[in-house]
């Protein structure tokens, strides 16, 4: 039996992980790595601020140096990344995160993408991102739904708000695909995508598909 | 049984897409798509020049049209990645280009990559990938070997060529990861990561995860 | 007696062609070489998808193959320049773009472009060259105006939507010089020009006048 | 009597400390605020790591939080601006980080900045900055001088190593200006001045610079 | 008593000296230099077209040639920086631009900047400027009020047009912190970040604050 | 008979002028526009510094509105291309610089350009320009031969100089085709394409093609 890849969950609302746990179960495979969807029960609520963030960081850290004796991968399911390179200086197998492998996943989808953030304190941070990574140019913009992660779970609120965002990503902005920016919208990824007629990425999921292409690969 | 990932040699090297078939083997899962490497009996003997990559395009197309209705994706195993945008339009699952995928693949290995081509020729084709990617500012360089695709066979001399050429990337380039510029370089994957001390990208292997994640997410 | 430029229209449409041929025709010059348009028969109606730009690439690289002889420079008179680093690679003879060569152009003209297209569809492509030629950060965007080639032909209509397309680059955008995206517009160059009160660059013009500069340098 | 500008050095080794008071010291003018250097005593002995930079923004938030009520502005002396956009978000003072702050002051000293950095390992961490910064298509290298924090201390053979450094960034790399890239290094700034011919940044005195004019207008 | 930093305005409006002396005041300290703001009487009423611009760069050379003997320091007092490298190629002393200095600073104030002009015709000038310091990337935008140097002097009709178009590039553009796009825009800096809740750069200011740090640390 | 385009060298020397006009002389066409070249004999002997440069913009400017009623274009035949903005503001005929020409043409010759410029302190003058015009990734590099204007008179030195900085140019930073980066080396371009088999630009040629495209279009 191989190690799991651990799909950790930095806050503490198990709604989140739980959506998580779901989107990724297509990628379970027989003869595959298990795949493990843990919750950090001493996180925040949610990771919203950069003090959540920087704190989420060392925890992420703490639970990665733990388990890595018998993980075959580490994914880290916020889409601020907290620990992203951290992890990567100290674990020995593959780290990934869902914000980067979000936009790297996107970029084969459209020529321009746009992001769905939860708050609109969260733009600075992701443009941060998208630049360190050398990608900004293929960034169309981001619109924020105005919506912290617990407030994800009022669904019929969440998708409207979403689907609005989506369409002016589209209609405003250009957007060819669109990125959904909080591990907590992983259960709109269908409707926002048949709403927009776009391709829509799911964070966790294409992180966990990276990371399952690297443990087979044993790489 | 669900229908196979066609991993599409678009050159007419048989040698080649068994160094690919092999490469990809840890991708194929109980419970996962088939993965089948195809060779375009009608390809060139490499794909090297503009006309071979232009031709291969269409080459590429026809099989994909011939084939979609029983495929679960594509994947373009040519660096020059002849087709790409071609299939995306025209057919309804995913495609993935090597080059594209190894390049996005590198991005979470280290901040900067540097590429191995085989011909000098090749290298102003992929400095216009990189761009029209909005990623050219993570390339450290590219250094060509020298080589033509048949030019691979020769084992050993292959291999020292591309250890110099990932040593030079490494210290006169500041590359952090490198990317090997040819599907045909797959055997060459671990003795170059050895030599070099770098992460080495197998671009077959990347497009085929990426293409794997895709099929099983339904995305 | 020179050699003649070859404006070579890919597309089937002789009234293309025509427009194209009125508005090379100040470039013809006592002394120096003829300007010939022509209309490749077997092209399609009009150059509008993925399948349609990289079919045209290799007829446009037939007819220069066989023209080669006798030709001081090619000018592929079609927006998404099928066949353009083909044709550099394979005849020694100047060989311009009309895409590349219009935004070269428009570069002297204002500090930000716009580019008015045909179809939605032209954008994504539109967007790839940009980044290729490493000048996206001078596009202030692109608007289609949503007519395909052979609709170009209404020229009412056709006017009415290049004007409001330039008004929105100019107003929302910022674009201080437009560029007009499809050959097929060559004979609206004026009227969008007086209807927005910005330099209007024609592709074809731009570039068979690049052409001219190199067939009498003799580089 | 002004709230001081704390400048806080966050490793422990105060031999640091008294160097950057030293630097700060022709900023301390009457009238103006004091500028206190602080040591955290928590602190690593050196921030080299990843492990140590993460931790160390949350030593200096700590440190912040705690100060804020009686500081004028902040300025975190590592050349990893660790906490940089945490202390933006949480404290009501200006604050500023000296990696930072060293490459604008830098971009006004040449168009071209070389980094002399103390270890390989950073240079992925700095590169991953600029690029945040959207700066770094003006860096034109970095060099490392293969030393740790601690191991400055030597002091002529870490001289003998930042001039190699710095005139291969100048005659390698192109580099107009340098930056050194270490709060350690700043004893160091005249004779490599001297040695290269080159204007050189000292980050801690460049932020300080900074932060004075700050709080001398109050926003 | 050490030399003056020389603010000079390379118009001849005495009103926008006397704005700029009052907003430099807060750093004129004991023990500092003095700061000397004043007016070219050989300039134009205002610098705004390009004749203006490379006409003042003369006359600012002018004046630093005359006084370099007994300067500390020089602040090119328009926001297109005339004169900048021309001085910082012929003067011993440091020489800061008001645009350079005043972006740079909002780098430290937001991932994106707007700056709002006084005319349109200005826009392209600035962007070549943003661009060729490698940070247009951060430039959310420009919004010029349409109001020549001297309309400014009508101080309600000149706070609401800037207020008006401060809130645009917030609200359609994303920008995070504005720079005020003129020397004579001086005494507005506060109601418009209060009408904002923007930080709003003063870009005299922001030079002559980095001026002051230049001369106290003597490089 | 058409007003002729004149190519304005702001140097007064007279040698380099002579040699313009042998370089334009190939686009004297009948029925075209008359090539005038023009030395401005209140020029320096070289625009070498950024006082020559910021001096030659006025020159420049004097003589095309003394001449621009009966001019029908002008090219700024200097490589810093002094007055290339304040021309194109106040007179109502094409202007072309031979810098920003030089470098458009160059882009479609190659993916990478090198340029060979006469001093090292031009260098930061011409990046600063590449990135002003959004081309800056595409320059592989610069180096300076080290000879002033009017060195350039000794033919086999200046020679010999420019075919090793090509050499380097084209080996050590992977140019694929030359710019020379001074109106005073126009009579070497086919020596130095020769030397280095890469195709090398002469920027007045690069102009005045495109001044006499602009001409004949009446855009």
């Amino acid at each position: 039996m191989p190690n799991p890849i651990y799909v950790i969950n930095p806050n503490s609302d198990t709604a989140v992980t739980a959506g998580l746990d779901a989107a990724v179960a297509p990628l379970r495979l027989a003869g595959g790595p298990p795949i493990e969807c843990v919750t950090l029960a001493d996180g925040p609520r949610g990771v919203q601020t950069q003090l959540d963030v920087d704190t989420a960081a060392l925890s992420v850290h703490r639970f990665a140096v733990d388990h890595q004796g018998h993980a075959s991968a580490f994914v880290i399911a916020c889409f601020s990344d907290p620990g992203l390179q951290l992890l990567r200086e100290t674990v020995g197998v593959p780290v990934l995160g869902i914000s980067e492998s979000a936009v790297l996943t996107a970029l084969t989808l459209g020529q321009t993408f746009g992001v769905i953030a939860i708050l609109q304190g969260s733009i600075p941070r992701h443009l941060r991102s998208w630049s360190a990574m050398g990608v900004a140019g293929r960034c169309a913009g981001e619109v924020a739904i105005g919506r912290g992660v617990s407030a994800l779970a009022d669904r019929p609120a969440t998708l409207q708000a979403m689907c609005d965002a989506g369409r002016r990503l589209r209609d405003e902005r250009g957007a060819q695909v669109l990125v959904m920016g909080c591990a907590g919208m992983a259960p709109f990824r269908e409707p926002v995508q048949q709403a927009t007629g776009l391709p829509v990425v799911e964070p966790t999921q294409a992180a966990t598909a990276m990371a399952l292409g690297r443990v087979q690969l044993g790489w």
